[in-house]
């Protein structure tokens, strides 16, 4: 039932599998007089990419998007903003294994319960390959977000397996930092180790799993709604959207279990020349409180799977429930997290578009 | 802006504050036919109301419950159901400290920032009080569900402070078990710590943060959307849009960071009788795969910060922005997790009883 | 399906049947500030309820509203403002006849084909009955557009049977001369004729239909979208959603099949000091081109179809489709006109509202 | 702000321009397994498109879909399908005088108030180009519908002018009389005269109105919601969505406003073999009682207003206000409505497919 689109009012809709035609995204309710041109969408899209980096799968997308309509003579029109993506590099190949078995950990068991039956050519719907249309619109909430506000956005790798960054304030990290390396992690000594792991995993022909930790500054206080349209609440659906995420935390997320209220609520101090005069000293809370943004850096951070995708053979079923054995074949990631980064910071930009939008409204 | 309706086909929306007249809710979408009555949204809402044992607040609320539609001869009609509960116990009292200063941790400073001025009594819409009516609306949820598929929803407590309960099978987990002790664990030893450090941080005039788990039993393998709908998303959303919650898991959670694919994907086995004949031999995905349900057990655990509400004097901010101080008077919850139970089921419940819908247009 | 919630950012949704209760709507997204009491609801509820004149209805209904949330200090809050109605007067009667017979012209046959079974009291859901929550939910409506737009709303009775009402400006219509007769018509001479043809159709044990006008001043040009949600067709949706309309139609309606280009485009003129300084010469188009309002006056006309309830004994048929007899008792209007005027202006009221939002997404 | 989707469970989504690279459609929804093909797409795109005729306009568009998602194998998937019509035959012309100076009758005026700026090339977002993408999304609506449950859409040409058409029983008409000549008139000397008409507006350089009728038969009893969304309501709103509608009524229309309840209300009789075995002796209610459905065939009547672009020197303004001429040069179609039908069906049936989808709901 009809669930490709997200937002109330920066409504992005996406259609496309990973072996089909293409990809496409419409963003309706974006506003009139943007800038923008399709070299907007590129840098993102291109931090997406397959293919990017040793670290990532060698599989080649080209990832040139198209923008079919919206934009008149440079400016959004206010009406909605269709992008396409092709597909390329589409091997010919044979599909049979994966068409009658499922494999571990992927969405072929639970698309064909769902369905019935599925487009078996790699992820097909359920691929990563459809966020490419999201990182696309997100270009477009980005600039609006950062011409309205002056928002920034940025993600980061905060942890892969066992190796655990350390990053002091995730609110200074700039963009260069989390570029200087392939594994996109602003501690360059971590990202060292990381880059290490990633290549022993697969090298033993495994996976690995990890964490990302996504910031946004500069978003004023009052945005997001009191029950369940709450920031925090279509963020954390924003994130749990992606492929491969199992946890979601904001501020000091899964520690406040642990945590008295002495300890974890930030105090409120005057800050003059602030739009209202208010800060609080910390950010435990993470930027929102009773789901309303508090005018404070808005942090979370998302824990991510390993791929599901291994070239080893695994015993599993086919269609009709009889065991069976599979390996995956293809090029694949042995870790998501460099990829993952561009995805997430694509999902609070689109978010943060909507409710900026749902503000307007109170006049 | 709008944003007190959760759902798309099974969509309750709720309005009230908490000391105005009262509150309710609206469930659009119930199928007809479904035996109902009062009685049927007693028992949660119960579990849920204050001054319920000697670990939550003592403030007094009736909590009675009145049906206004939608309910005809014993049976839901197919039309919408309204259900009021007023509020009583509102004690004349001088609410001045709060209406001027911000609170910290609470929605106060963020309300003003949104709205312009606010609710000051008590906490208004972001009271915990405006979950009454969600709990209300899932008991339908609740029964509809187990009557079309014999699903089960169960929350328990997992961790208060550094006690962390020792559950080695949630899916056998009973009601009785949750229910025969105060603080809703089900590990009795756990349970007789949590509610000693319960005691203790009320006596040192603090709070205690937690942690709760909720499951979902024979959900059937097909519900969710591939894409932004998935089932993880709507439930992460679910979940966020709760007071208090900072942290949401699924399955293996924060601890897929650090596995690799080998030691996280489950294996399809055969499961003969089971429709379709399959399930996986371990259920580290938590029941969803792509973000549809896989057939098994769901499994997810929620971060739940400590009350902000502590009666210590604390600093804080007026509403110029002037320095000052604040100590929360009023009754209020050491722990919320106790009565956070109940509030998790029921945004548990709401949500598959959408998907439910949801997935009945396949046809 | 949840079917019960108009508008995407002032969203009424309604709860409620004739015999049940009460009724009860929930207003979201009504902006913070708002001045607002009960007071501001009665008279439309006055203009709406059985029993206030010789040609309606005689059933008396007390129809007093309750806020039960989202007005604080006598402003709104921004948060939903409930409103509850409870149903009186609900004669305890023997509703055999209509338990199990189809009455010609009602919902009966279509809610039992709908939902396998209905509260066949009265009309249950499909009652003009849960109008009377739409005209609450609609007097903050058109608060909110006259306090910040200064537009003003107003219906009128434009045909009953055969009886034309001669209004030669109907952007000139005063309240006053709407409520200066029973039938609201502003034309006093064809109001006579009206209420006198009304008297005997009653007398001879019939109905009788019509048609109303209802116009919108002072709506600024810009608001609607340009393809679904054209304002014209939230509008035609609006009243369509109202009981017994059959026809709408905006500016030159039906007459447009039978004129010429030359006949039918306004001539666009200059208006200084209008914002932007441009009007039509006349008004033809209805307020509207492409669906978004031009400045000119909203006027648009529906067509009411005759009471269904008639105290004649007709051939019908009942559950089983075994042909039979009934008469409908109890007290109905012989013509729903007078009725429709509030009911009708509330519907306008409610979709501006939504639109006024909506622009103010523009930026 | 976005308004570019319509519906609830069949969800159509489209973009774009008359004068950019394309039009793009996405329906989200459609269940999976239906056959589809681009093959299905074609009749009535070819029905729509320009250039079919002597008495269209004689502008070329080639109006070539392609799917780019959503179909496997020749069945749908149950995921998002896009469809994608590029623009052709855009002839590089100067725009200069719409640019500044609003054509009368046509949304350009409304757009600037509205956006601020505009595609100023053809009617932009405005143009009925946009329609040919709902077309294609409701050839799919169409084989649904009919594959479910032998659901038949069809529209006719019902007036043009003073001359009106003689069809004693519009449930009987078939596509082959319907397409037996340019006007789509089943009358088919009425059409002679209509095609008379046609040519003779053309060329004294002006244009003319008309009238559909749109007839769906099979319709099972039951679809459609008690309160807003009437199926009444949901297609009244989807036929004003059309460009150039100014008028919609159902069965007997505004003739009700003339009839006694006596002379309206449609007699219940049996009818063995139908399900439930019910039907009505006449059909005055056009197939929706309460706004659900009676199982007997749904009609409606829409007014098409005449094309605004004559190519007579007109008075106007421009952009600042200041009194001008203009004459709209280009080719357009002298009356709208012979290309209006396969469009008012498109918007018919992806109502209905909705509504199908949203009964299933009720378990």
């Amino acid at each position: 039932m009809a669930g490709s689109t997200f937002g109330t009012l920066f409504r992005v809709t996406t259609a496309g599998e990973s072996h089909g035609p293409g990809n496409v995204c419409i963003v309706d309710g974006c506003p009139p007089g943007l800038p923008l041109s399709v070299d907007d969408l590129i840098p993102d899209l291109q931090r997406r990419k397959p293919g990017q980096s040793r670290i990532t799968t060698p599989r080649k997308e080209d990832d040139t998007p198209e923008i079919l309509s919206g934009v008149f003579e440079g400016r959004t029109t206010g009406t909605p903003i269709a992008i396409l993506i092709r597909n390329q590099d589409q091997r010919s190949r044979d599909y049979g294994d994966i068409k009658d078995k499922y494999r571990p950990g992927h969405a072929d068991f639970t698309f064909d319960a769902k369905f019935g039956f599925r487009d078996y050519r790699g992820g097909g719907r359920s691929s990563a390959r459809e966020t490419s249309v999201r990182v696309a619109a997100a270009a477009i909430a980005k600039k609006l977000l950062h011409t309205a506000h002056g928002i920034q956005i940025l993600g980061m790798v905060d942890q892969v397996g066992d190796i655990v960054a350390d990053i002091p304030d995730v609110t200074k990290i700039t963009l260069e930092q989390v570029e200087s390396n392939d594994v996109r992690c602003p501690d360059a000594e971590a990202a060292a180790k990381m880059e290490q792991l990633i290549k022993d995993v697969r090298k033993q022909q495994d996976s690995i799993g990890g964490a990302a930790k996504v910031v946004a500054l500069n978003v004023p206080a009052g945005w997001g709604e009191p029950v369940f349209d709450k920031l925090r609440a279509d963020l954390g659906k924003a994130m749990f959207s992606l492929p491969a995420v199992l946890g979601v935390e904001f501020g000091q997320g899964f520690g406040v279990a642990n945590t008295r209220g002495t300890g974890h609520s930030d105090t409120f101090v005057p800050e003059p020349g602030k739009a209202p005069p208010i800060a609080t000293d910390t950010n435990r809370h993470g930027g929102m409180l009773g789901g309303i943004s508090s005018g404070m850096p808005i942090v979370l951070r998302c824990a991510v799977k390993p791929t599901s995708s291994i070239p080893q053979d695994r015993p599993t079923v086919d269609k009709d429930g009889n065991a069976t054995t599979l390996a995956t074949k293809g090029r694949h990631d042995p870790c998501l997290l460099p990829r993952f980064v561009p995805m997430a910071e694509a999902m609070m930009a689109i978010t943060l578009a909507d409710h900026m939008l749902r503000q307007r409204t109170m006049g």
